[in-house]
């Protein structure tokens, strides 16, 4: 009923600021800043753009003389190292700064504490930890990526209860009702890429665009396709709201591959062949700045990306319908595990209901990325979206 | 899990950056505003400083060139008349906006609809209501006193389970915990007086400003006083932290009066006496630009206040204690009802717990500013906190 007044009533509009930029800022995080001075906000900002200006320099700019004497409240560590832009520890300095608030370290090894260690040698108070939970979760991409140089690779899959993705005859539109296919819509906007694998693109020619009832943005369309089968005459070859890659073998047909990219689609030959090494694929993926997937595969492609342990984050959408059948498809499709303890697990579990349908959330156990995580010191909250 | 992408999510972002400044903008509004151009934010700001710039002013800086054919997200009807700044109307019209979101119209029937009208004129979309009752409880205090040139007042008192504002024997710090105690700091800074009567000042000798762990704001403190006995050597008198208004009678002896003024403090002679008119003193406070108060009073100005009608939300903190002893003063003391049904009635009301103590918020039925309300199309969300 009555807000408390102190550092975390100023972070949670800071967390707030980054949290509506989510999807807008390519690979790198999103941030927010606000300033406060003598009680009274003079500034605020988020990270709006990559190249373009951090989160700390719009909310300077906003308070202009006010931010002297100020305290800034920082959802991650401020950069002190020059990038697109000049470190922003150096321009809370100049700015004359004389508090620094951040929620989380930066995750990037090479530099966390660094910006912290700067603020303190101008004798800027530093305090670190206020709302870390909730900031290193919304850096759970960037920090993924930070820390392994892969993609975030989000699985988003629809099934009956009892998992299935259509009927025996193949039906498949929709499974979900209209305000879970409209959150899907909200999830493309919230990643770099989408991926999916040709026998979808065969089977329900998709556009794969963000369609919403405000403009959004349209994620990179990659497309697993060993073969390169992808015909042209296909919506999203067609198409160009946004890039489609296709991601194929060497052994893909020359003319095949010369034809699509007369018509703007990108060939990506990972490996020989005679399959995509998703592996491969996903770390090919991160060299070209790709720094989020939404996976919305069919049962194969989701079954592989989660045998190779390529998975951050399940999103199932269950709808309250059974269609039976053994021969109607599988949500995932893989050689399964032999005993019920070898099953793959996840944690970080959440659910919710959407109208009649239920969203279920969990990672799959991450060894290797937790591992690094607790040795960077980053809070395992990363595994979480 | 996963938030929808529509109006509504970047309408939440403009409703919070105003929630955060509310307190800082005296009489005017708090208002935040959003610019979001093909599905990426551009720009964001809130009214910080009554005298200087608008939220659009602030957010449409930010935006820059991007502001062009982009939506503006306000959550208060864009003003389209010239004050300490030009119209915002103009402004967004100017930048290029292609289309205005707005929360909820000004409450103020003088100009409500106008700057909707200018916008439209301009073939700029409109779209008014969303996030509607949200954002007109943001504006309450500033609704209240455009309706009625009278400040918002709320009535923050503590008291244990059986009523009692102090022991028989007078003691009285602390009944409520320490939470809720700083939770009460944070309400000063969110009205721009605050008030007391002189009996207070003279059993408690308070300071009467706002202390927290992070600097606040720390509202006029206004004393009624109708026979000005306000000590020269009181601690509102010597500290000069925030101004101190006195409420007295055209009987205050002229000398003591004199004293006082030279010591800073404003003496408002509200009426001929013996005490003060509260319902003018309201009214004199109001031409004073003072838009909202907190009443921090004794059981005689809380009822006093209450038995006029000035009172807009009690918020009484209740700590789980019985003191007992017919003796002990009351939380409200006024002549009282005859019948039950006579009683004051709360509506609209809330209730938290504070750790071990419970904080009960509630309205006081003001029919007056209902039908206002009414006859302006205002949400009656006007009369909430």
């Amino acid at each position: 009923m009555i807000p408390r007044l102190d550092d975390e009533f100023y972070m949670q509009l800071a967390i707030q600021l980054a949290e509506r930029v989510v999807g807008q800022t390519s690979i790198n995080p999103p941030v927010g800043c606000v300033i406060v001075r003598e009680g009274r906000v003079v500034g605020m900002g988020s990270h709006l753009m990559r190249g373009k200006g951090h989160a700390e320099v719009h909310a300077l700019q906003m308070a202009g003389e006010d931010a002297r004497d100020a305290t800034a409240y920082v959802t991650l560590e401020p950069c002190s190292h020059y990038g697109h832009t000049s470190p922003c520890c150096s321009r809370l300095i100049e700015a004359g700064i004389k508090r620094v608030v951040v929620a989380c370290a930066d995750p990037n090894p090479l530099v966390a504490g660094r910006g912290l260690q700067a603020l303190r040698e101008h004798d800027i108070e530093v305090v670190v930890g206020v709302m870390q939970r909730e900031a290193a979760s919304l850096i759970t991409m960037f920090s993924k990526f930070m820390l392994t140089k892969l993609p975030y690779v989000t699985m988003k899959t629809a099934a009956t209860l009892d998992g299935k993705i259509a009927t025996h005859t193949g039906h498949s539109q929709w499974i979900t009702n209209e305000d879970v296919r409209e959150r899907v819509h909200a999830l493309r906007h919230r990643h770099q890429a989408i991926m999916v694998g040709i026998e979808t693109v065969l089977q329900d020619n998709p556009l794969l665009t963000t369609r919403l009832s405000v403009p959004a943005l349209n994620p990179i369309r990659i497309i697993v396709d060993s073969k390169l089968r992808l015909p042209l005459e296909a919506r999203l070859v067609e198409d160009d709201t946004a890039p489609t890659w296709v991601l194929t073998t060497t052994q893909a047909n020359e003319h095949a591959a010369r034809e699509l990219e007369e018509r703007g689609v990108r060939i990506i030959r990972v490996n020989d062949g005679p399959l995509v090494d998703l592996s491969l694929a996903m770390k090919l993926c991160a060299e070209e700045e790709i720094g989020s997937i939404l996976l919305e595969g069919g049962g194969t492609l989701n079954g592989s990306m989660l045998k190779a342990g390529l998975i951050d984050r399940i999103l199932l959408m269950l709808a309250p319908k059974i269609v039976g059948h053994r021969e109607a498809p599988s949500v995932f499709t893989f050689e399964g595990a032999e005993s019920m303890g070898d099953a793959l697990r996840l944690e970080h579990l959440q659910v919710e209901m959407v109208g009649d349908n239920i969203i279920i959330g969990g990672s799959p156990l991450n060894r290797k990325l937790r591992k690094l995580c607790d040795s960077q010191e980053v809070d395992t909250a990363c595994s979480l979206v």
